[in-house]
């Protein structure tokens, strides 16, 4: 038996004490945020009436590399973290290969998911404010759960608009956001303009994300106190989760071991954009070399077959315009179930780092995902969410060439969140009824026209 | 801040080496089991048909204080082991208590209870011994899924019979059972004698915990290769269990802190029984006082409500007779919502330590238990499991007595799991349509009066 342990624990003064922000590093900066009417690039204070001041602050640093992290944040940080780097022993033995494999493991708190570290940061910024609550949007209902156990932290009100489709048939997550004393609404609703009119144009519509988001972001904008929160894409949301990667790194130069290969699956960017950012900033730096791959539905491939272009960051086309890899605004992904992959856009972070080749993708088909999961599941004891599945399959690939080629490389991979509210998914691939869906490059084509012809 | 971490961990090398068995330090011993037919002491050769030979032997081991924890077992723990005993500074915040609260969580892995402790080791044994699979029954479904992770680690077939109305109102833990390649029956099946006798005498039965375990026990006895396992009140189990006291002790020694109180919930009494062994062995040998504290719920109380006798097992009354607090095997507990807690029965060490004034007892109402839960959810993070909550509850009417004395008091109680799927639950206590069930005396002495006449 090795010396590294199944699970390598940083104590807990070993926290990362500020959020490193690897746009500091960058040389080529993301490109910014346009005014959506105007065309205009955006400042900080163009974001106040959206987000907290000092959210929409982060949102524009592109300069500082470490934000300290506030104290009462590292408190809760307390609670559930350091989250283990853990030595995928296990795996290893039943793939037979001389890679060494290991994963971050952010799923042991009841979100279920790395949207924690975002949440309770955006929660702290909001009581701070003097804010009385937040407006959000939640597909599969990981960042709902996240941000309502962040806001009964505070005491904070939470109003979360889900996705009618989820609301529906994802009762069991609806309850835990009510536990924590969010309310929740089925979204397209009747209680904001954009709701009332979208459920006019598409009576019986089961909504979808980019719908969510902008009743959200309407509620927000019209109610005296409140501020709207997002737990993906944006900068603000990668700095907080740098506490993944930094953590990683900490705990991979505790036992001596260097990463040559780095892996997370990508629906918006937050947990990827988190856990490369202190190995892409060393590979910025000139200081050393990862090899990191992104890996998104064969269904929803915005890195992998998206234009790096302008586009609007929501469906009903009120929120800034990002330059991105995307699918176009109007891309239907097809209902597989990673809800958390199934955004039409990439953050632009993760977009200008794959534009530049720090970062590799590669797509994976749903069948294929669920079949590693299992795997996975069966020798390592933890049921995956389907979002970690993708990153999972690719590392098992990898740890397989190994295997052919005779090289222990250090593979780690992201385990973003546990799989306890994706049963009907397994239930489907149990009963071998599961479908693959991969759009044609007609879909693509047709809703990338779409996109504002711009720069 | 004081010094001591939210969360202690003790190193992958300070997970205790052997088990502890209570029964050594005992001064009078549990009773014996007899045989139903004969009314004669059992020996463990009896129980071979039923359980693996070194399982058999544990269940008998009254004498030796120590049994090593097998190898692969221990590696096995080391997924998911050492549990973090949690410092609850926040519940503690939030109550304004001078007193201490610790908590050990037993619900970091995919069974999301204390479960899987028990059955990878009963999964070991079984591997050992050469079998082809084990079968089992379970009613909420905790034990199920722990075993089911179990057999998927040795490569065991599990056969699982879970109680009808469960099979068809939490398909997710069905499905997670599934998919690691569990075969699950609802129970009563045709797939068994007793199973159909069931159906043919009580027409589209929901089916009860006493029958699913007289299908299990007829599967394992009829197949070749197979035995039967049990996820509690078994001595076997507490043994297995004690790692979770063992740890704790271990944790609270390494801050330098005495538990002046220490709180679980009691259905059988595994996890109760686990967490106190080391502290009931020092009181035993008279090294060490503590106040225990069995919190078993209004609805089935066994330990505050029952009688010390030689009763059934199960309902089918195919099991042995355990001397025990029993509300009689008839006794149909009302429907609340912590599965785990609706036996009838009380561990037979569970039982002797409560006669003899080392344990005490109380019992708690569902709809306490809930407000408790929600209560710790929103400033530990954590959504209990029901069961769990009925220590909670204590843990926090205890802490409120130590605001209003002024005392300091370190209580410490056992989080044995998650509330993932037991959303059912949660969503009638926030629709505020959660009943409290309290049998009657008559209740209780109806089904008392069918025990045996024993001793």
């Amino acid at each position: 038996m090795s010396e590294i342990p199944y699970k390598i624990y940083l104590s807990e003064n070993e926290i990362p004490s500020a959020w490193y922000n690897v746009r500091a590093d960058m040389k080529n900066k993301p490109a910014p945020l346009l005014n959506p009417g105007t065309g205009e690039p955006l400042k900080a204070e163009d974001l106040y009436p959206f987000f907290c001041e000092e959210l929409s602050n982060q949102e524009m640093n592109n300069t500082d590399a470490y934000i300290d992290i506030p104290g009462e944040v590292l408190d809760f940080y307390k609670m559930y973290r350091p989250s283990p780097l853990v030595r995928a022993y296990c795996l290893e033995k039943a793939l037979d290969t001389p890679a060494h494999i290991y994963y971050k493991f952010e799923g042991n708190n009841t979100s279920g998911s790395h949207k924690l570290n975002s949440a309770i940061a955006q929660a702290y910024y909001a009581k701070k404010q003097g804010l009385k609550g937040v407006t959000t949007e939640t597909g599969a209902g990981q960042w709902g759960t996240a941000l309502s156990m962040a806001t009964a932290y505070f005491g904070l009100d939470c109003q979360v608009y889900m996705v009618k489709v989820s609301y529906e048939q994802k009762p069991f997550r609806r309850e835990v956001m009510r536990t924590y004393g969010a309310t929740v609404t089925p979204s397209p609703s009747m209680t904001t303009n954009v709701g009332r009119k979208i459920n006019e144009e598409f009576p019986g519509t089961d909504g979808s994300l980019g719908c969510a988001i902008s009743e959200a972001v309407e509620a927000a904008t019209s109610q005296e106190g409140y501020r709207y929160v997002l737990g993906s894409v944006l900068n603000q949301v990668l700095l907080h989760q740098s506490v993944i990667g930094l953590e990683t790194k900490a705990a991979l130069d505790k036992v001596g071991v260097k990463a040559d290969m780095i892996i997370g699956c990508a629906g918006g960017g937050s947990n990827l954009g988190g856990l490369i950012s202190p190995f892409v900033g060393e590979m910025l730096r000139g200081e050393n070399q990862y090899e990191i791959i992104a890996v998104e539905p064969a269904s929803c491939p915005s890195l992998t077959r998206g234009s790096f272009v302008y586009d609007f960051c929501d469906t009903g086309r009120v929120c800034p315009l990002a330059k991105m890899y995307t699918l176009g605004s109007n891309f239907m992904p097809a209902p597989n179930h990673a809800g958390g992959l199934r955004y039409h856009g990439m953050s632009t972070i993760i977009s200008q780092l794959y534009d530049e080749g720090y970062v590799k993708a590669t797509s994976v088909k749903q069948t294929d995902v669920f079949a590693a999961a299992e795997q996975f599941a069966r020798v390592e004891g933890i049921l995956p969410a389907p979002e970690s599945s993708h990153a999972i399959k690719v590392a098992i690939d990898e740890a397989l060439k190994c295997k052919e080629t005779g090289e222990a490389k250090n593979i780690v991979f992201g385990l973003t969140g546990t799989g306890y509210f994706d049963l009907v998914a397994y239930q489907k691939y149990n009963d071998g009824v599961m479908d693959d869906y991969i759009p044609t490059d007609e879909d693509i084509a047709k809703s990338l026209s779409q996109c504002p012809k711009i720069g």
